[in-house]
């Protein structure tokens, strides 16, 4: 071969015919071309083989190296999700005390102008009080032993070395710290529940990190008791559960208005009655009858695009939109107002968050990490979802009462109704 | 030019203006403007007033006009989600007779090295075996009594009245077909479950809209009872709840595979044995003990991922993502694994899927919907979902008994092991 | 009386020491005594081992025959529950329109005296109106597939039976009828729910033995398919779960009363208000809260009353007791009460119904089975129920207002109020 | 007045008269009467009124005196319910260790000779290894404030007050020890969870007046918060709750036992395989299929039997039969059996125990309180049920396996094999 090498692109090509034909696979492009060519390669068979042009996904500004590094192993491409803007919401928490436009990721219509119609009544109605808890981050190794017995020794060891827990942890990240532990007996079969502080990451690969430094490194040979699974499921991650609703798992929401009358008719084309009606035979008995643990109208829709919006895991929606709204009617007309989400994991660094577009948006929202800080910012961005989640479930309640839904549908969003719940 | 109207840049300009100082709302964007325009005066508005760049959200390909009237109101941007690919997914099912490569949005390291893992183990065990049926899409009003008389006499009415209330709702759309209606009674509260059948459409949108048109034009001018909500959550909609579970919403998927020792123990490193235990103390006991529903590693990781490539409704991850794993070992050291997603609402069209980048994916798999043979493109997808959740499920389950799950997490997604779950 | 044969007595002597010294286990006592000796030898034995005295036991009055071939095995004696009437209840159903004394058997005090409180009420307020659905005992054995296919084949096959099935049904009882079939499928598992109705018997029995019968005679051998168990827990029996409340078990119970303030504040001390307040903070918010499926304040209390005292199965007060509380403001100051029980087994036949306290107070609600009339006593009986669990329901809520409950523990009972709940 | 005053008969006659005729009520017989003419009294005008006999209902043993002031107003008589025994049961726990033979009141014929089979199989395994926990009594008063701001300062209020609260609780009886208390903040409903020791007894009636007197007495009068409701439902009583299952209520129950091969083909004619395929399929699978959260066979038909032989709170069934039965294979065809549960409602002094029958079954089983030692009594009364309660699963298991279950109930209950569940 007089020639010299082949050139780069000559091997671009190559690489794209392997593939196709199955000489090599996908995560088996060579490591010597960039985290861009490499997904180029992969784009271009994937066009050729299924005959089809991927051209949009090619339209990422995100850094292709880090993204396929940190966040997205194959990287083809990009999925552009639309992001609307709600706004301004008004925030009285202990962290936020601001009015903030939101950005929400959606591709349903209708859910930004019906959050939006939402934040307009918290505005008249002078803001949405929040609070927040940071309850922690948990995961729960599951570990097999003999009998109920040796599960009694095991818990007796594990209570008794929750101090070297505490270093062991401590020494897999600064910002990682155990709150608690929570063992649970099966007979045989015994969950460990570790309870973490954070700092500003959502904290579910740090925690799974310490434990498996925990259990490898400790309790496994210290006890003799063979860990079975890294998590059991008692932890418990983007599934709804109860144990999550009892204890709670990363932040624990509260957002509250009381809505004037005067609001309430020219905002929100409702009134209190009608509200507590819905309340009452949608949000709890249609619940019941369902057999469903979400006792609200729609926190998934709001929750969804806020996830995508900011890098959140968006399978933590699954776990993250549980819970409650509460109305109540008080004096000369006003509604009282108010959802409670006992459960929502959330990060202001790590995952997604330090992405092109999802970095945008927490700098929109204000979200800085400040590392002699640590926990300030996730608070933050925790407070403004409270608030935005009041907004848009007090819009959608006020909607079913005045029969907006489905016209909403119809004009495909263009106007202040809702259409994709709930 | 004196006097003259301003030019279309001064406007521009003069409406961040506005904007920033808060003399109009984002929704009030003169109409004379494009969408573009619009996005952009947003965009700029935003950058001005919180000191940010908002450049990245601005390198969007998507069609703004439609995505601005249909998606997403107040459009400021892109939310842009890296893809990555995982497959060739071996599928075996009653549509899809095919090896296909599978886009997955996600910002969540491990998570398509994890799930191509498990593609990977699905070929050398001679592919998925998937079955799905298209259960139909729900919508349940809720309606006021005056007690259980009228109860009665209502539900008897609606009873009676089926062949007009599926006249009406054909009315509305020629691609909904009425399937059943299942009334449930509360004392003075009545639930009516209206199940559709809506063809490539997920369906939730012409659902509302038939049911506002039986409600409003027949049910309630006929029988004099009030409808209190138009969702009355006995749907029920984005909300984990047993009547999905036991009577399916949108598609109910299975899929299977009986995986040879050998790829056992080479592919996924495991061994029927330890899958049978992982399966059984955390998938089984795990769930019980946490009081959850969902009986299983992480199904919500991989269908987010497809949720959010292929358009679908972002928060139907909280009720699509519901399920069981099963697991039995069999004869020459194979196992028998197994996934069940009884509640997965899914479209083809409408909705997300038809954005630029989500419509892409859609041609990737193949996907294509043919008004003459409506239903069959969105049950190709179904398809395909189904064996790409087995594959992940699969995969991350085997990195359990192998004790992958920490060691990928610092690798930050690089090998075959699994970090975001579960 | 030399080398004669030992009299009766020395048997019994002998027997008793047998037993003592563990020559013989209680259930070996030679058939050749009567049940009433053989009671005699076993609790003598007891007394003598434990050094105790039963003579209390010793004091029943039914067919110790009947009881011990039917009832009870190792008979020793009886349990003797005190019996308290409450009433009269006025009960307004399609089967009843009467007031009925009811027997309730209860160790608790202060039950009875507030069960007959909410009587009163409910007289002065006209009656409960009460509605009952008989919706048919269920059984659901579990069978083994090797995968979907088989599972898919299998449920066909029972679809394509279901005539053959019937009447195999049939063949084991005249009183037995199929009225449905619900497979459910978990890939290699499939439920198959029959439902029967089963004329004024609880039916739980006869269901069992014609589904042994379907399983034993048909199913297995046409099919292939191995039944693991008789009964695979989606039946689902004496345990809560939701397809129970779906679907309903047994008998479907609904009861209401429109309350007028003058009754309300005379006999019940409360108002509207304070019942709405009450409902929604503790029944409804209360049993979210705690992740309860009870959404009521005390029905477990009536039905273990009239279960204990009517010969029902004891174990049916756990699924039985399921159920929900509604209340509304009524105008003129009235409150509207109703109560909905979904899945309540009740038999006026078989079981517990023909022992002798049990068959009075059956006589004393006027339950007489009539042959030619099925299923007519049982539905009385349930009526008679609904009533009942009203106005107990009724008087405990109406004591939280007036906060009456721990007086009444105090009082031990004498009052109107409430203590054993809830 | 010539004619003396009436003889006391013709008072009685007199009375069943005025009740017949309706001039006085059940509850109005005037207090000079002594409780055994009370009954009479009422006993007779039942009789006259409905045409019946209750000679059988008269035949009770107990004090009239004390049942009719602490058991049950209204008395008029007695439900009998056969007891039969099972044993002995071989029990090996901290407090017990020993045979014992358990008393089990029923109506439902085969229990009893099913429960009796898996005591053989317990004693020919060397016994039940039982293990007890007295989590404590609950009681969840349920408060109104205006909101979060409110709640979080009415919570730290508590927190601080816990002293206080704790010696409040002390007064009221010197058996009762607050062990924690556990707010939960619905925005503006604050559930505080009192738990309790409280000696031998049960201690709901001592919790609920301890509370009454802590809210009454110091929590409203000090933070001005008005209580709802004692019992706010997050206590929770008599309901299946996901709380209880969480953090237990009452005693948390295990009992675990191996079984060899040969006791399981001889004795339970079974073997570890199809036990273990019944476990998972039924208790498993077919629970989690029926939304149910009972994963066992039949707790609750051996829990029922048992507390009315003792004297427990029948209602208390719902709450105590919740839990999860376990089977692994162990190694040379043995079998590991063990069951869990985690929220039993007990007590040897109280309630029914005092009763003439229910005193003599605790006697029977050694249960004898020592004001010295308190709660030795309950623990040891909880140690020989959680033996029971794995004798009476173990046989219906099997019975599962061999497809004894509905031969049994032909045979109503003579031989080895199951008939009423579950």
């Amino acid at each position: 071969m007089s020639q010299s090498a082949p050139t780069h692109n000559s091997t671009v090509d190559d690489l794209v015919r392997d593939l196709v034909e199955r000489r090599i696979r996908m995560h088996q492009i060579p490591s010597d071309l960039s985290a861009e060519e490499a997904a180029e390669v992969r784009r271009r068979a994937l066009e050729e083989q299924a005959s089809v042009s991927l051209d949009h996904m090619r339209r990422y500004s995100f850094d292709v190296d880090v993204a396929s590094s940190r966040n997205c192993e194959n990287l083809i491409g990009v999925a552009q999700v639309p992001i609307g803007i709600v706004g301004p919401v008004p925030v009285r928490g202990d962290t936020v005390e601001d009015e903030v436009y939101v950005p929400l990721a959606t591709t349903e219509g209708a859910l930004i102008a019906s959050t939006n119609r939402g934040c307009a009544a918290l505005r008249a109605a002078g803001g949405a009080r929040v609070y927040v808890e940071d309850v922690g981050m948990t995961r729960a190794p599951v570990f097999r032993t003999s009998g109920i017995d040796e599960s009694r020794r095991f818990v007796a060891w594990i209570e008794e070395h929750e101090d070297e827990i505490r270093d062991l942890a401590r020494a897999t990240s600064r910002f990682l710290e155990l709150v608690s532990i929570r063992p649970f007996v099966f007979s045989t079969t015994v969950f460990v529940r570790f309870r973490f502080q954070s700092g500003d990451a959502m904290g579910m690969n740090m925690a799974t990190i310490a434990c498996d430094r925990i259990v490898t490194n400790l309790i496994e040979p210290s006890t003799g008791v063979h860990c079975t699974a890294l998590s059991g499921n008692y932890c418990v991650d983007k599934k709804p559960a109860a144990v999550n609703f009892q204890e709670g798992r990363g932040k624990r929401l509260f957002a509250e208005v009381e809505i004037p009358a005067e609001v309430l008719s020219r905002t929100l084309k409702t009134n209190p009655a009608d509200l507590v009606e819905v309340q009452y035979r949608k949000n709890l008995l249609g619940s019941i009858a369902a057999g469903s643990s979400g006792f609200n109208a729609h926190f998934a829709n709001v929750l969804a695009g806020f996830f995508i919006a900011t890098g959140q895991d968006l399978a933590h929606v699954v776990d993250g939109s549980t819970g409650v709204t509460f109305v109540e009617e008080r004096p000369n007309g006003a509604a009282y107002f108010s959802v409670f989400l006992p459960t929502v994991p959330l990060g202001a660094i790590g995952g997604g968050t330090g992405l092109a577009t999802q970095s945008e948006a927490l700098k929109l929202l204000g979200v800085a990490v400040d590392p002699d800080r640590p926990g300030q910012a996730v608070m933050r961005l925790a407070e403004i979802l409270a608030a935005t989640v009041l907004a848009g479930e007090l819009s959608l309640m006020a909607a079913f009462t005045s029969r907006d839904l489905a016209s909403a549908h119809e004009r495909l969003g263009r106007g202040p109704a809702d259409a994709t719940e709930g």
